[in-house]
């Protein structure tokens, strides 16, 4: 395992020539991953290991320290006038540097939301013709191997796996071989020439669904995809359980991890057998997911992640063989799992940064991972912030009385017309329950209707019926107790034998659970000083983001009301983040830098997100986000004026 | 595993100031390590990996490269003016440097043969005090180490097995914990203060004996020494039968590989029993062995070792984790296998370098390790070369007529006195055969009795009976056929119901055995242009060569006929190297340099190697190597002068 070393926080100035680009990147990183950093493709073979000499570029100021790389491949004289290689080259203060030769015809591919991605995998294949040994030439086999790399510019090292098959490999094939390369480590010495054979796994790993993607490393395609639910929702269905678990039950770590293994496992199979592919064909995997996946991923105790002050063991870039992690390819393929940017702001964010390049761009964007745990980003290529805001289960469809997960017959999307409503329920049956998007579908609905106050509540019947036609008034009911709920199918039209209601209980779930993420998003606008209007985008992203109306999420006032072509939902942005890792060494260096440059800020005993919390409880008047009151519909409805009843939030926080 | 980068084979000077000291090493070999090769001990603590900074030297002439390391440590004023860090300058020109501080009274003891050695082991343990976590420091436990290390002059790496349990012992020891750094592997943490508790291993592996030692590595005091029989004698007395093994049976390498794993693993539990150390007390392993014991015990096919051009897998340092060998001690600690000089010229070799210093001191001396396979090395430390020879299994007692193992009733010593015979048996029990160190004696002592001729013949019975007394005489006995043998034991002397005899045939099996040593020995003097008196010291090693008897061995011509005190049988050579190579890293690193700086040089198919062969097959005259002939005891008794049959080598060839 190899994880990155951690560098000050200084920033400094880098100046490329003749290409006029100049990027501010945190002191120590190389001038070659700054060039990545602002997609400016130095030329590299060696995966920026300084041994292929390919990334020179000529010091004009700062920086002229010669490393023992440079005295390899530069003579004096090119030394002395600042020649180096970039990958070595660490920027400890401002430089200007003249680059005279960028990829020729970089291969690339538009990936992830619109990002330009240079398809550089860390994996090299090269070819050998080895001269045979004789008692005149009895270097070993594997001094052989790595002197025949050495001119190809790759120093290596191996483990003691791969010298245990080499004799063999080398005497089958009569000295014909192919060496794998991954990063300075030699994983695999295959028979003949198998160049046209590379292929890489990436995942992402969630709490609820893994998705796991064959890719071919020489194309850049996709060759299989592949969804599961994560094996580990019988042991809880979200990370606190999952770490809860572990706490509880002596086995319970090592039983969580062969689980998740089982899942992946089963999954490569799948994609294997789909792109007949051999596992031994495997050469890389990039995992994402949030801390406590990649902890019970790698067999590592969450347990400090649950508790305050939310400590994971390791947060850099995990690296590790396959079969220390234990999947089922080759052995040395290896492993990397990207890093976190806090406890509970995992690598399912920084690859949902990669796919989106939101900590690289010009232009304030926000993105906004909305669960359980509520993961919110905001930033551009000048400064980014990051903080976590625990969002609870309501989103999910837990603690909501005719809640349930996103699967067949729940009701997923709600349209309120004049005279009724419309629900559109996931495999088109009749309708059993209400899903997270379903839920904020239906607020958000009601609260364009006007029969539900910015306060959540909702209105009584007999004014109901002033504001709706009969059929839809009809639909908020009271019990006994006087307790208010929207009926969203009645018994004959749902797939049960019972309604299925909204309650006011429900509602104030969604509303701790929207003022939350809320809150947390206020704290980072704070943070960096920004306004709504400075919003260029924002990004819904996670197994759940993805389905959200985006303009149900803006009148319920989970994100900032910006126009609404301006929110986006990215569906898969960690699954997107991790193919780009593992197809780009280059955007996988920007993710291992990601940690030094995004600011985390924690909101656990924070007053200030205390007070925005409270403050966003309530649901946002509908003019104040340009939206017509009761504008039920695109063609617009009438109603009575916009709700003024203001909500006292002390009472709110009462209820629950 | 990690294996040491080759390097050129030119040579550079390294003047070493104030102390006036100059040596000449391959280009591209670090200064520090340069220091270590003539025993200077510039300071280090982080164990020549360029992050304690205490390696300092000044650079006066040549060599003025900064390195990456370099930087980190001084100012752009101290470059300039020459500082950088020894261990990381690696002399690729003639160098002038000046030492401003060597270690401070280091720790050193006396070891192997007149060997100061500085007591330097490679595994440092640190109490470290961690600051607790906070919300405003989350840190993770991984990066909370590694940062309190780095102060500290370490820069760490870590498997994913150490990872695994780190959250556990932070919280169990409330942050006060003891970190244990072996090279720049962070293989273990421990709660509180262990640091005076530190072990480690060191074995020779031989093909017959394993030899294991538990080493205290704070005091260098050896805790407790066993050996035992290696288990594979089942599966073939020799390499080469050990070879053929793997090659006919289908499970045979992993078979091989489980039996000395077994053989070691019982070892260990036997050596930490005794010592009352617990397994993962145990940070570091060194081992000595031929090629093929170490390709077994790393589980690598050994295969091509056996067949021309004889190439093992990997000949470098190979380095790998315990856990990765199979040995029951911590899963993190480093095992090192010594390097090898050649496929026939083992790590046992390497350590033996390393016990009796024969590379790194004036004066030329000769090692020879006497079995199946003959190992030479010769020289001093201005050049030394190796080469095997293949003397056939005599020396092990087989192919012998009574021939045996040294084991109980075995003959291990014989004298010839005027009247009889002496015999010194194993076990002081009646004899039953004849072991190597036996036949070697037997035959000296008839050399020197007149009994046999220099061709190897016994003289006729009624010659011999006019040259010794009848008793003596009568036992020179002539078959049906004609042939001759000598009675060594009549039957009633025996501990077996019949006599036991040195056939003449015997006697040319051990021509055959002795002839390829000495040519091999004749041929390496050759290319280094030595002569018999320039010989300071032989070394007789391995477990057959303690026991030869020197002044016999000078007698049959097995070694060069140098004055008999300079010969010295050196007991466990390889398992003393392998205490140093464990006890001092700078021993290591000289062991490590040993593979490129001795010549190596492959005996099959050299004409010049047949043509000595052919030369040295009969037995000295004895006038020729300073001795009286027939004087049979220090007394000297006349016999009728020296025997002047000439012998026809082609004869002795066709004879066996």
């Amino acid at each position: 395992m190899t994880t990155s070393a951690p560098t000050g926080t200084k920033k400094v100035s880098i100046e490329f020539r003749p290409h006029d680009k100049v990027t501010r990147v945190p002191s120590g990183m190389t001038i070659f991953n700054a060039a990545n950093w602002i997609g400016l493709p130095i030329d590299s073979t060696c995966g920026a290991k300084g041994t292929c000499g390919k990334c020179k570029v000529r010091i004009l100021r700062g920086n002229n320290g010669a490393t023992a790389a440079d005295r390899r491949i530069f003579t004096e004289e090119e030394l002395a006038e600042g020649w180096r290689l970039s990958c070595r080259s660490e920027a400890t203060s401002d430089v200007v540097c003249h680059v005279p030769r960028l990829m020729g015809n970089p291969k690339a591919a538009l990936m992830g939301f619109d990002r330009h991605v240079i398809l550089n995998a860390n994996v090299y294949k090269i070819p050998l013709t080895l001269t045979p040994p004789t008692l005149e030439d009895q270097r070993s086999d594997y001094s052989r191997i790595r002197d025949a790399l050495e001119p190809e510019g790759y120093a290596i090292d191996a483990s003691l796996n791969l010298v245990r098959g080499l004799p063999g490999v080398l005497r089958r094939s009569q000295w014909q071989v192919t060496a794998v390369v991954v990063g300075n480590e030699l994983v695999s010495v295959e028979e003949g020439d198998t160049s046209d054979r590379v292929y890489g796994l990436a995942f992402d790993i969630g709490t609820t669904t893994v998705v796991g993607m064959l890719i071919d490393l020489n194309s850049g395609a996709p060759v299989a995809v592949r969804s599961t639910l994560n094996g580990q929702a019988v042991q809880g269905a979200d990370v606190i359980s999952r770490i809860s678990y572990t706490m509880l039950n002596e086995d319970g770590l090592s039983e969580l991890n062969e689980v998740i293994l089982r899942t992946l496992n089963s999954l490569i199979s799948q994609l294997l057998e789909e792109g007949r592919v051999a596992p031994h064909e495997v050469y890389e995997v990039v995992t994402a997911g949030n801390a406590t996946m990649q902890h019970l991923l790698l067999g590592v105790d969450p347990e400090a992640i649950g508790l305050e002050p939310f400590i994971p063991a390791v947060e850099d870039m995990v690296q590790a063989s396959a079969q220390e992690v234990g999947l089922e390819i080759l052995p040395q393929a290896q492993v990397h799992c990207l890093p976190y940017l806090g406890a509970y702001v995992g690598a399912d964010l920084v690859a949902g940064l990669l796919a989106t390049g939101l900590a690289q761009n010009e232009g304030v964007r926000l993105l906004v991972d909305v669960g359980t745990n509520g993961e919110i980003i905001l930033g551009s290529a000048a400064r980014t912030v990051a903080t976590a805001a625990p969002a609870g289960p309501a989103f999910e469809g837990a603690q909501i009385q005719d809640g349930m997960r996103a699967s067949e017959g729940a009701i997923e999307a709600v349209t309120i017309t004049q005279t009724g409503i419309d629900l559109q329920v996931i495999g088109d049956v009749p309708p059993i329950g209400l899903c997270g998007s379903g839920l904020l579908d239906a607020v958000a609905q009601l609260r364009l209707s006007g029969l539900m106050l910015p306060s959540g509540r909702f209105v009584k019947a007999d004014e109901a019926s002033e504001i709706v036609a009969p059929d839809l008034a009809r639909r908020i009911i009271t019990d006994e107790e006087g307790r208010r709920s929207f009926v969203l199918a009645w018994p004959e039209e749902s797939g049960g034998e019972k309604a299925i209601v909204l309650t006011q209980r429900d509602v104030r779930e969604l509303q701790f659970a929207k003022g939350s993420i809320a809150g947390g998003i206020d704290v980072v606008m704070q943070e960096l000083g920004i306004e709504d209007e400075d919003l260029v985008e924002i990004f819904l992203a996670g197994s759940f983001g993805s389905y959200i109306n985006p303009q149900s999420a803006r009148i319920i006032g989970l994100v900032p009301p910006v126009p609404v072509d301006r929110i986006k939902a990215v569906g898969n942005a960690a699954g997107e983040g991790a193919k780009i890792a593992l197809l780009s060494f280059r955007e996988r260096m920007v993710a291992r830098s990601l940690p030094e440059i995004v600011e985390y800020h924690e909101l656990s005993g924070r007053g200030d997100f205390n007070d925005s919390f409270l403050a966003v409880l309530q649901f946002p008047e509908l003019d104040t986000i340009g939206l017509d009151p009761a504008g039920l519909d695109p063609t617009g409805l009438d109603s009575d004026g916009p709700d003024t009843v203001g909500l006292d939030t002390r009472a709110v926080a009462d209820t629950v």
